[in-house]
């Protein structure tokens, strides 16, 4: 063994992080160690901290630290709009665009045949009931462009068809991006959502 | 703000981490949320322990439990042998390779003008006094192939001659290497070093 066991423990649980080997995480553990006070100390105290009050909105999925997170908290986004987002970390993306001032659900992945998930084992059922309890005057899928996501999109805008309006993200050439180096089906749907200027 | 500001500390104590940015930290820290029994819970409780146990070997640098770390506690290991390495890291991967049976010396640190390290910055008059003290026939210097390490191996080896032997790593070949893809300087090394087979 090369490191005290203390430190081996702590590798190997580091390694499981995503973008972290064993090798990495030695590393960091190492960086860690040397900047006990500055990095240590507080990291592990935030990690115990979050680890006792993180906890999923009820109501959307977000993670908060109450039974509902601040957005649904929150009377002034009370807009009517819903978003729909397959994950956490997409309502985080959103919210940093600053753009969208309605509400999220998060589904918590996208429907698969392949890993046998259908829609009772994402937020569907809980989407279906909010609009039809909450008054939602518009739904924006913010799936992602995948397969998967455009799947479940699909599915989402089935279901909610004449109950509610379903709108979803353009899809077209990103800002700063090159027509050289866009694939072919970005182009394409570009080319077809054309504007009068 | 995109999350509560438990977990925006969190992201951002992980975000300093070496081989993680903003958005790999994010990453991260969701996985954590998400796993919390699993990892976070142990990930917060390693950290805490580690950063109440862990301190610096006071003989030869590396990391331990106790003012003594196990390979300077270890009498078996008292074989004469002395492997200088820069950092504990290289100790670890010395470890690894299970090759050394004697006991280490951790710089800290290599020599540099621009950063204004000499040798009083790193662990070298430690060295100086093991060497007058302990019963040590060879000095190893596993220093890393780089300018700066080079400089400091050859800084080691004029303070100690005529006071005990004095050897370092041999250079070539790595196992596995393909001559086409390795650099002038290693085939150069390798050739002036080559054996009677």
């Amino acid at each position: 063994m090369s490191a005290p066991s203390e430190l081996e423990d702590l590798i190997e649980l580091m390694a499981r992080l995503p973008g972290l080997g064993p090798r990495s995480a030695r590393r960091a553990v190492l960086h860690l160690v040397k900047k006990r006070a500055l990095v240590l100390t507080p990291l592990a105290d935030a990690m115990a901290k979050v680890a006792e009050t993180a906890r999923e909105c009820l109501n959307c999925g977000n993670i908060g630290t109450e039974d509902l997170c601040d957005i649904c908290q929150n009377e002034k986004r009370a807009n009517g709009e819903l978003c729909i987002v397959e994950d956490v970390a997409d309502l985080w993306a959103m919210e940093r665009a600053a753009v969208f001032r309605g509400r999220y659900h998060v589904l918590g992945g996208t429907l698969s045949a392949l890993d046998a998930i259908g829609p009772e084992e994402l937020r569907i059922p809980k989407l279906i009931d909010r609009v039809a309890t909450e008054s939602i005057s518009e739904v924006i899928l913010a799936l992602n462009a995948t397969v998967d996501g455009q799947t479940t999109a699909h599915y989402i805008a089935d279901q909610l068809e004449h109950r509610v309006k379903v709108t979803s993200l353009a899809q077209g050439v990103p800002i700063g991006g090159e027509l050289d180096y866009l694939d072919d089906g970005t182009i394409g749907a570009a080319l077809r959502a054309r504007k009068t200027v």
